[in-house]
């Protein structure tokens, strides 16, 4: 045993919040046994990412020692924990553990990426644990905003790490099991070495919310609408669907979800078990039929993407329903930063129909799923560990909690991605910088993020792009004109001549000026063309576009 | 006067919260002399404007009536109000009227443009006025978040229209004019028929807070603070500048401000006489010099800006400056929605710089500079107009503002750009519906949002680009291959099998199959190639880029 150490590695998640990703080994120098915990995306966005389907994170590292790969825990089925799966499974290889409805999930990525359903296998939860390699590990439940969520306990011959995947502390959660100090004491007891802990909602300084706090307000809320209700929250939020259905059987009206995401967490929820009552409800079909004040529709879409429910319904129509005046449109829900831009036109467009909006802004209609700072705090004195290592954050909230640690007198640690820390000694030591990164999705394919691609599209979205034709024929000669085609510029220049017309002259007059060392050789002759054209375009619109030259030489 | 009428006519602002224009006019249908109230801009993101460097108010249907239009006035100098003046001036040709400061920003503004300082003409506040056609209009000092915010009283034959201009209710503001009930109630004596008024803040409903709460929060902040103090807010306001400089004075620290913008704003309220006793500052070559718990510097980029000041201080350097460990940056200001990303971004840098970041989450550190509900019902009483017509805000804000003025039992009619009202009646009605939109500064070229300009901009960043050359000879033969370019596109398929291969056999194969008339015909075979471009890149990456087909024909 001596010689052998624990270490974690976080691959995504620490320094972002999403793709959260983490690495945990034990053994031998260079020789650890390794386990991943959590294999998640992050969605990508215009600003940096335009045309992205989705953020995965580099695997490189793990993919080279997938040898040294024992197992894959999911710590729920939240997509910045769960989406990669399907994507970067068969890099690594290794068999997935989760609890019931985290590994329904987990399967339905699988099958959707034509991988075998069988991979993931279903554990119960701690005091069971899977024993892999050097590790014994343990699905404690924890309360968050989605069912069966877990931390993790970890035990290695050199003692105990916990890993406490996204929480609150919620002891009466509305749909599965509540926060129980008891069971999480029970955790620290023997000694914990080090608690890997979440630190989205470090910032904020009140105790956190309980989901059932939420029910009663959106009951008034619902029973005092006069027309339709249409609500929108995270279709993984299984305790605020069941609640908002909830509000709205007691109102007298019809439930009608709509989306395939909600549909799809509902129907995993009842087959695993986690959800037992849910209101029946009925088919888009049939809520046509129903008058629109008897009616509740439950729709995804909280974030205000394009295609889910509540993005279309504000256009006009989904799936045969529209709104009207007088009905209401209730976001139960947070809008996270960056997404403000695509539910701002969305409450506008409901405005534009008479529809009145309502939001998270009175703190009535939603509470989070992450513990805040007191919360934290609660944490870090239940399991009571030597060292805390935030996760689960930007690089601000990482180095806040660690703060927040040393401020109650406990030793943190900030670990950022690709760093991998030694936490089997008294004191955390970094023994290594692991290269990290991000991989984008791009339609079937997988780049990476430094590839170039996507900044050429950057760059092509903010400058336009100019496409220069020449041929030469077999002695060099021009043949008839340059050309230029233009995409995404404006097509008159000063004086309202045509941009194509200066481009077109000038390129030609360079060629006619330029010597044979020019016209003989590729790299030159392109060169000088794309800095024409460059200069050109600035001169005429002010703008210096992307280049592309096409040289063809009749051989 | 039978027969005559007054009119408003939202050409920006009313929809939106950006680009202010909005046209009053008097006299009879289709004669009527106009005023144009603001000429603001708002700015481009990505997401919808790659590219674009400022988005202006489409003004034609004005421009078409220049010689009906009389003056424009500015009511303040916020860029929302005052910035396309030097842009759009010239294809409206009427002399602009404002306050001292603002006159002072929009002569900075015509400036720039090469256009004669001359056109801005200064005038003093109410009860002085302004005679322009049928029009006697009045600048009415109101509280704002800049210097002279002024709303306007515009006299007409029949009757009394009153614009608010943006504001808040602050009788302690710091600089400039505390808000004047009495000045207000005055305004309203002689009976108002219509007060367009301000609505941003409608969804707020505390009253708001004066600049002066502002101060002694920041000087305690200040105070505690050990290492460097870097401070960013809207250089325009000008209240908080000052607060921030004597709050650093008074902890002892020379004050240096760092920005073009901050530079601007500071010099010209000094000009213009609203600042009378700001402190005095060192210079960024001076501020080096000084040890960094006796400085404090006060920088543009409240919103994330890329080439700000505080972008540039988290990047590493500004005019010689760093940030190190133990300095404090303070967002004294909100962030806009739509620019998180960029200010967290920001937060994040200095996060990993060691720099304590404090923003306005605690309430502390900002206030806003419009009239929350409460003081716009207050407005209300004060002017006591028959009629309110929300602008400045979303169709939302719009909406709430009626809702806001019938809860009172006042007459509320909302009206968007583009919609012309008739303010003379007893009834407010809609006489016409204009064409508006938006016009895109490019460069130095302005083009019109449904150009399909920025949307090609949008469609390469989201597709990529490929460009498909093909050469034909005298007898329709094709010259050598088909020649494929991509950017922003995958270099490699399935397979692994380079992209551009997969594209120029297939597009071979197709003019290979292709009869004579479609090689013959530049449309056909375009969009032949076009559709085997797509459709390959389909097949190999998932995507289905945009496509430019160049066809040389060698005659």
């Amino acid at each position: 045993m001596s010689g052998e150490r624990i270490i974690y590695l976080p691959l995504g998640g620490a320094g972002e919040i999403g793709m959260n990703a983490y690495v945990y080994g034990y053994g031998k120098p260079g020789e650890e046994r390794l386990i991943l915990v959590d294999l998640g995306v992050t969605f990508p966005d215009m600003d940096g990412t335009p045309g992205v389907d989705l953020i995965l994170p580099d695997i490189s590292w793990l993919k080279e020692r997938r040898n040294r790969l024992d197992a894959i825990f999911i710590t729920h089925a939240h997509e910045d924990h769960v989406g990669a799966i399907g994507h970067c499974w068969e890099e690594l290889g290794a068999p997935v553990y989760a609890r019931a409805f985290t590994a329904h999930i987990a399967r339905l990525k699988m099958e959707d990426a034509g991988l075998s359903p069988e991979i993931v296998r279903t554990v119960s939860p701690w005091p069971e644990t899977v024993e892999v390699g050097p590790f014994k590990i343990g699905f404690v439940p924890i309360s968050h905003s989605i069912p069966e969520s877990s931390g993790l306990v970890i035990d290695t011959p050199k003692g105990r790490v916990v890993h406490s995947g996204d929480f609150k502390i919620d002891e009466t959660p509305v749909v599965g099991e509540p926060f129980d100090r008891a069971l999480w004491e029970e955790v620290g007891k023997p000694g914990v070495k080090a608690l890997i802990c979440d630190s989205t909602n470090v910032f904020s300084g009140h105790a956190g919310r309980s989901e059932a706090t939420v029910g009663p307000e959106i009951e008034t809320l619902v029973r005092e609408a006069t027309g339709m209700v249409v609500a929108t929250t995270f279709a993984s939020n299984v305790a605020r669907v069941k609640t908002l259905a909830e509000a709205a059987v007691r109102a007298g009206r019809s439930v009608c979800l709509l989306g395939r995401a909600m549909r799809r967490m509902i129907e995993a929820s009842i087959k695993t078990g986690v959800l037992a009552d849910f209101p029946t409800v009925v088919s888009p079909e049939e809520a046509t039929q129903i008058p629109r004040e008897n009616l509740m529709l439950i729709v995804t879409g909280s974030q205000g993407e394009r295609r889910a429910a509540s993005a279309q319904l504000a256009r006009g129509k989904y799936q045969g329903l529209t709104m009207a005046e007088g009905d209401l449109f209730l976001f139960s829900s947070k809008t996270i930063p960056g997404n403000e831009r695509g539910v701002i036109q969305i409450m506008n467009a409901f405005s534009e129909q008479g529809v009145d909006v309502v939001d998270d802004s009175s703190g009535k209609y939603h509470v989070s799923g992450h513990a805040n700072r007191p919360d934290l705090e609660t944490m870090h004195a239940l399991v009571n560990p030597q060292l805390l290592v935030p996760m689960h954050g930007e690089h601000r909230h990482l180095r806040e909690h660690v703060k927040v640690a040393g401020a109650a007198g406990r030793k943190g640690v900030l670990a950022v991605n690709g760093m991998m820390m030694d936490l089997s000694g008294n004191e955390p030591t970094v023994v290594e910088y692991v290269e990290t990164g991000r991989t984008y999705l791009d339609g079937s394919v997988k780049i990476g993020a430094l590839d170039g691609i996507v900044r050429d599209r950057i760059r092509m979205a903010l400058n336009g792009h100019v496409i220069v034709t020449v041929i030469l024929d077999e002695e060099d000669e021009l043949l008839g004109e340059p050309w230029c085609e233009i995409m995404g510029l404006p097509e008159m220049g000063r004086n309202n001549a045509p941009l194509v017309d200066a481009l077109e002259e000038d390129l030609s007059q360079f060629i006619g000026r330029a010597g044979d060392k020019t016209i003989t050789d590729d790299d030159k002759l392109e060169e000088g063309l794309r800095r024409i054209a460059r200069q050109t375009t600035q001169n005429e619109i002010g703008k210096k576009p992307e280049v592309t030259v096409v040289i063809s030489r009749l051989a």
